[in-house]
């Protein structure tokens, strides 16, 4: 059954493989007469792409987008955009090893069993190479929203135990560009990047957490009950490869909180209705209610290690699988603009959506 | 546009409003020869129903549910179910005052502006009363379930700061529905009513948690890329009114862990592939793997108190809103069964998907 | 799988069975703000309903449609609109002597093998009383597209080898409501509804067209490349039941003809551009172009008739079925506004789909 | 909003435009374990290919297919399967002169009006060109079906006013691809050769229909109440270009018939449950019963024609507009490849969506 299309009016369907002739993205729905380039879309792949720095993969990708179709003259015409991305590095030969075997933790025995068949090269389609196709899309998205005034930041907040102390807020956006982690307090970045390379060293990984921050989001984002904007923005992050866990507003620590200390009282402010707190997180009742929506979404270790593991074969053998393959230490720089480009498809969507809510 | 529908085969619709004449669900896509009665679907609807203890709502409401279409002779026909659950105790009277005045932390703005109109009272589609119907659809799906083995227990992990310690591990999950809170760790139960009905002196609320584990899940549920099994269980909670965040598995405590320490080797135990540990949650890739699924799901503080809290009416003048319907003090306890109900609508969907991945 | 729901944003559900509790319909994506009454909704169904007139069915309904939610204040909120159609005059009795049988040219067999079980009175789900649900969705929609100055006549073109001819054109469909043929051309009238009484004097039954003419329609109506407006008004014609066929504009006609004779050529008329001729139909591309829309449904002969007709049960035996039930001896004067229905449904939906074509 | 897409579970969507680099389709739901490669997929594509024989466009295009993902050592794998077709030969400037004029029963004027943009060249996305896309998703369709012994053949029925005479019945399906027409009957078949040699000397264009036949279809395929199996194939043929009607069965001749003589009684023939006679065409209910389903698709002569006409621009001035492009004379000879795979499309769906209709 088909699970590639995220959406409902900009919607998408990704294709492709790891180690196949490329990936790509169709997207259907697009509004006509949104300024669009190759060069546009090239500058989020290069934050997502493989090799851009030492703590990450060194896969070597350009990861150069091709628009094929659904842009006329610079121009969306309202028809589909097919956005694709060759593969060009890739070493099949490295997966050789686990044609038969299962990696820990990785998706090929789900795969196997599922469908009977898998392109072990690489993961296949259960790569996270999958998602530079949504980075892709996720740039005409931001493109779109940025007609309504709407920005979406991400950024790594933590990296294994180490976490962005409280004392460091308000933060400072603009340097999240300015070290490799995508932290923007530059001293736990710093401790971050000498923790990711101690970690590599050890042919391990680890995990981390990255959180968005959506400023200008008009009201009225979100179709209940089901289709809250919230909830279709947790399942956009779960669906982002090795994530574990999303909240949104006061998150988990609202479980342990007294309504009277939750609540958002609203207040007029000059003539806007804003709410003093924002225990919300800019959404009530599913809906966007005009403050900043932010979120945080969890990313469990990459699950290719460089030691050797215990597994089975697809007899049920024992084997022995190593991490021959190029992998990233940990994951987190690299979704920063993953996960922008999921909130974005999903804000794109729902700001579409809002259109026909009234007569 | 719409958002009341979920689920792609195993297709639910609710419909209906606190005050109105009741509210219901519209299951399209059940596949025929499926058991199914009204005492059948009582027995959940009873679990989170307002009155059944001390400390939930007093609203009294019998939450019967009437099966409309769709079932002949007590066997699903394949055709639509539409069970339908009147609303007998309204007291519309009560929100008279709320007419024009938003409550904090409430649905009231945001769908006064998404709409230009709006349902006031007892919150009319925004109130948690919605929830009803999905427990009724659950129940059906449920019983598909069954068919394969599939069990599915919710329960109340944490109320306000109180958690089930560990040392109380493993759980007896029989002890579930021996007390109000619904929580299998009695000694901790008794603590959290407690503290319950100390919230509710204050004229106060409180958040919490509930945990849920899923037994017997056939390998091969899910869809990747976007309908990962994760994903949609993520949508389904974040869908469910008050809920903040959702994590399965390791879940955040991911972020901070290593690749070699939170890898789940392969084994093979009696000619069944099974994994030595379960951080994967019984999910990879996206895909169930045959191991158990469990998450967590956080649920705020109810946003209704007594209190009377500062606010604004429709025209941006300062208002008061007192909170004069009856309401829940936590909203945990009857939250158990709307849980296992979106669970429940989730793996049948997939279930159902899943049939169509070989040839 | 489910196939009950029809539309994309202005979204249709319908349920329930000829001889079950009732039938009706959620709708699910209708704007907020859009005035409806029950009265309103009884206007189309009583031109549905049977025993209106002496050439229909004489099963006594008198079909009211109960707003179940959706509409607060006889206003639209946005939410999804439950109306439920009772049934009163279930003879279901008339249906025992099918039970094992299938009869001609009706889904019983199909049914029976699809499902492996079939709620056999009346025809269960297969029922053409299930259009009165579509008829009353059709009212709002057609609220709906009446604010934006488009209106929707159809009317009975043909029965059996009856036609309206040639030289009645231009018709006055101000008399399809004076004749219970509800055909416009008041002579052809009295001798269709002639031919129908003789028809039913044999116990037989007989087909014909409706035709459809839709005006006022704005440009840009259509989603290229499959939800052309013309493919999803085929869709919606043919999902009636006993069609057999649709054309639009120059239909079949369009086989014998050159290009030359039929290419219609723009010219500009005070300012709006318009075609010289109209075998478009009002499509261009599968998009509206401003003029008018029209189409013709062929109906085929009620399957139930009343002299004995071979057959087989469930088992396959030689069976013989009688036609107890009560039943139409022409079906199209009813079918009338349920074709306006379906091709309101239709344009409303393209209607708030094409607000999101441009930026 | 999206109209790219077709079908629920073998669900494929088109993108590109006729003088783009390409057009093609991402298929997504294809099952696992399908063999297929591209010299398969060429083989339908040739049967559509412009510049076949002297009674074709002369426009030269291989119309090579590439499968870009989805496949993997020549099985499918179950994920989204991208087939690109290049254009090749895209005479651009051949369209210069309709930048700003709207070609008379073409998409120019309604693509412009929507989308407030377009692509001129050759019809852009409007271009018919695209169905090769819609053939290429066909042949996996087919190989789908061709697993349960279905088969799909579809033939020039008429062109202009040349139809296949009664008496050539029943027609010899081996003798299609003896002609360029596509004729079964190779008498009509030269007739018809020479009729549109003779229009095109006129620079003129005629239309036609196209009848298929499908046999081997399983009993149960079709989801009541809307998406019935012949609502389905209708969509589907009139969602091809130019295509005017569509009929099925007994078709618009049902119109003149009584019930006595259209109804197909039932017969068990060896164990099966057959009918005598076939005017339900293999659909009862919406569902196949098991016998032959037939239908026939009306096409309008192709707009394009070598003589001026008068028209409108963009500002609504007069305008000429000549038929400069290269363009068929008569579009059912390559037509029959498409219908073939809109059938195989819409039945390959319902041949999984039955999968799910039973417990």
């Amino acid at each position: 059954m088909p699970g590639s299309t995220f959406g409902q009016i900009f919607k998408i369907t990704t294709y492709g493989e790891s180690h196949g002739k490329g990936i790509g993205v169709v997207i259907d729905g697009c509004p006509a007469g949104i300024n669009i380039t190759e060069e546009d879309i090239a500058i989020d792949l290069d934050r997502r792409r493989p090799g851009q720095s030492a703590i990450v993969t060194q896969r070597k990708e350009s990861d150069t987008p091709h628009i094929m179709s659904g842009v006329f003259e610079g121009v969306t015409t309202g028809t589909p955009i097919n956005i694709f991305i060759p593969n060009e590095d890739q070493r099949s030969k490295d997966y050789s090893h686990i044609k038969d075997a299962f990696r820990p933790s990785h998706a090929d025995f789900t795969y196997q069993e599922k469908y009977g068949v898998r392109d072990y090269r690489g993961g296949g389609r259960s790569s996270a190479r999958e998602t530079a196709a949504r980075v892709a899309a996720g740039v005409i998205a931001k493109k779109l929203l940025a007609t309504a005034g709407v920005t979406i930041t991400a950024y790594v907040d933590q990296v294994g135990h180490i976490q962005i102390p409280v004392e460091s807020y308000p933060l400072d956006f603009r340097l999240i560009e300015s070290n490799p982690v995508r932290c923007p307090d530059t001293a736990t970045a710093e401790i971050m990047e000498s923790y990711i390379k101690e970690v590599r060293k050890d042919g391990d990984t680890v995990g981390g957490v990255v959180s968005c921050l959506i400023t200008g989001c008009p009201v009225g984002l979100g179709e209940p009950v089901f289709d809250r904007l919230h909830a279709d923005l947790g399942k956009g992050m779960l669906s982002i490869n090795a994530v574990k866990g999303f909240q949104y507003g006061s998150g988990f620590r609202a479980a342990s909180m007294r309504g009277s200390a939750h609540n958002d009282l609203f207040e007029n402010i000059g003539g806007k209705i804003s709410t003093k707190t924002n225990n919300s997180g800019g959404i009530q009742g599913g809906i966007s209610n005009g403050m900043d929506i932010y979120f945080s979404v969890a990313f469990k270790p990459v699950a290719t290690i460089v030691p050797a593991q215990e597994s089975v074969d697809k007899d049920g053998n024992p084997a022995q699988v190593e991490g021959k393959g190029r992998h990233d230490p940990c994951v987190v720089p690299r979704a920063v603009p993953i996960v922008e480009a999921m909130a974005a498809l999903v804000l794109a969507d729902h700001f579409l959506r809002a259109r026909v809510a009234k007569l």
